[in-house]
């Protein structure tokens, strides 16, 4: 009898004890539910052009891209991707991966080593808390969006190499990072820093160019960003100059040993980059939906797209989402350890591609359902 | 001044000279070389029917599958990719993830801790070695098919829990496992196996179900894959056990922090998969066609689809891979640090699909190829 049974039995048990156990909850194809749950902030994902450049793009150059970007997985697609992804956001060249998670893995773990020094603010994302590690960097945890104490940080690097890392807008609680007070106190102590754009990316900036548009100016700055929220696609990019990329491309290893990204969600992402050019008014649907659903919630607006709704506790959460769905409105239901400071919450998402009958249906009905819910236990 | 610039210089010119700076190739759609160079062994990548499949799924869907797999990211086509995954390969149940390394990275991190023990082969993938480092678990790195230093290794454990890492089949050497001596090892010592089939799967076992296929009963045994080679899409899976399903929805971070695979390359995979099924023999054909290569270029014959040619410097397997490259044929080259031994080589893959004319083209093109770089310096 293995020992392994008893322990994914007692670790589910350990799950349950504390409310927090999790379950896959598929959709269907033509489900008629309002979505603010999902991060496809523009609704680029279901624009009729952006499907069919992907569906091209798998007919022309198949399934998939058939080995690592530096064997033969390379295609003109990326190429283009990445040409146009640099010119839209200001920086001199851009690196596409397969994911948001491989991006921060291979930008961090490619730039520091056991000599250098991570900077982290307390509410990175997993991926570059998981990137710190994998470098067996020294790393400082810094109190959130804490400016002073990342400068006192710096202060001690000595003659280490040292990276911050941040995100200029904040997947779960949705505010942003003082990023021109940081940029300026990594440019005093020659640190990098590495902003995460995930969420920052088609929603804040001029025309959705992310929160660090203007500054390429600083060679100090990498930006780094997803592929599968705002572009409606998936994959991920790293972001800044021609010698951080050559860097990455030869040193990273999420990126080397990885198959690049296919050609359907390659071409997606082009696309919907480019819708989003000639739209440059789009991202701010996404601010005057986020101000007027956060008004009618009680609750902080968001520096970006993400609302953030405490709840008391992960039970009331839960049966929170649930009302929400009942009501026709699937939103987020984040807690412990998805939380950043350990506060179960719903999390909606202003979504710039619904129309507006159902995102109005969607604020009433969001309203009523935290109305009820924040009342007890 | 940021010295930042200059240590990227400094670094580049490190690889220069070392004859190691790599940059990325792009390809045309429609360029006219035969591709012995990607993993897309059995040529479902470019299948009409999985084509089409991952056309439709962007149609039908949209090009991102918007979240997380456990916010609003699982669609039915997960859910179909992966029953039909755990019941080709005979597992109880399967996990998709967006790339084969997020299933390495999950797989391991979920599995071990600082407390446990992880005995690796000196030759897995780097994906496997970034996820034992991610553990902080004590790692012990055993010679490379040496079933005697794992015994060895978890003779040591104590009453840590224990993994022991390896692959199917190699992917630069393409050598196998002795898989039956490690499951018993593993059984012996409550230690789980954890094997990664990425070039198993669609190539070795009944039809292209994988070495592990018919050890189901072994509940010590993990398998991990990926949907980018045999199937010719993107993406990961992980096998096991519900339970181990259910752990890893829970507890992986690179599953619960990312964005669910793209629709088309599920739709692909699961196509891919099918017509797999229905074509049984389809994987002999990459055996015949390595031994042939093997025995005309002077090589061991491999144990899947990856032919290693043993070059006498960088330098030479680049030219020998230029040389290639003239003659209508890509193959890969693996230099440090991309090959287990240190070894400079041409990876050379025997791809089913590829129609006879061409295949014997290629054949005598590697073989003028590699007779004329074996002889010099």
């Amino acid at each position: 009898m293995s020992s392994w049974v008893e322990w994914f039995a007692e670790q589910r048990a350990g799950r349950e004890d504390a409310g927090l156990q999790r379950a896959l909850r598929p959709r269907a194809a033509d489900e008629d539910v309002i979505d603010l749950a999902n991060n496809d902030y523009l609704g680029l994902s279901l624009h009729p052009a952006v499907r069919r450049a992907a569906a091209d793009a798998a007919l022309c150059w198949g399934a998939g891209a058939g080995a690592s970007r530096l064997v033969t997985g390379t295609t003109s697609l990326h190429v283009d991707l990445e040409r146009e992804l640099a010119e839209f956001t200001g920086r001199e060249a851009a690196l596409v991966f397969s994911t948001g998670y491989q991006a921060n893995l291979s930008a961090v773990t490619a730039l520091a080593d056991k000599q250098s020094l991570i900077v982290s603010d307390a509410h990175v994302h997993a991926s570059l808390i998981d990137a710190a590690r994998l470098t067996r960097a020294a790393i400082e945890v810094v109190p959130h969006n804490d400016v002073a104490a990342v400068r006192k940080a710096l202060a001690a690097a000595g003659d280490r190499r040292a990276l911050v890392l941040t995100e200029s807008v904040f997947s779960v609680l949705g505010d942003a990072a003082p990023l021109p007070d940081l940029a300026e106190v990594c440019a005093d102590h020659d640190a990098l820093l590495v902003v995460d754009e995930a969420h920052g990316l088609g929603v804040v900036g001029d025309g959705g160019r992310g929160a660090l548009h203007g500054t390429s100016e600083h060679p100090n700055v990498v930006m780094t960003a997803t592929l599968s929220k705002s572009l409606g696609a998936m994959g991920g990019a790293v972001l800044g100059s021609a010698a951080l990329v050559d860097h990455l491309v030869n040193r990273a290893r999420p990126f080397i040993f990885d198959t690049g990204l296919a050609p359907a969600p390659t071409a997606a992402a082009l696309t919907a980059l480019r819708c989003l050019r000639r739209q440059p008014a789009l991202p701010l649907r996404i601010h005057q939906r986020g101000a007027e659903l956060a008004d009618r919630l009680g609750v902080r607006r968001s520096a970006g797209a993400v609302l953030s709704v405490p709840m008391p506790s992960p039970q009331v959460a839960v049966a929170a989402q649930a009302a929400a769905l009942e009501a026709g409105v699937r939103v987020g239901c984040f807690r412990p350890p998805s939380v950043p400071d350990g506060v179960s919450r719903l999390r909606v998402t202003a979504r710039a591609g619904l129309a507006d009958a159902r995102w109005e249906h969607a604020v009433e009905a969001l309203a009523r359902v935290v109305k009820d819910h924040r009342r007890w236990p």
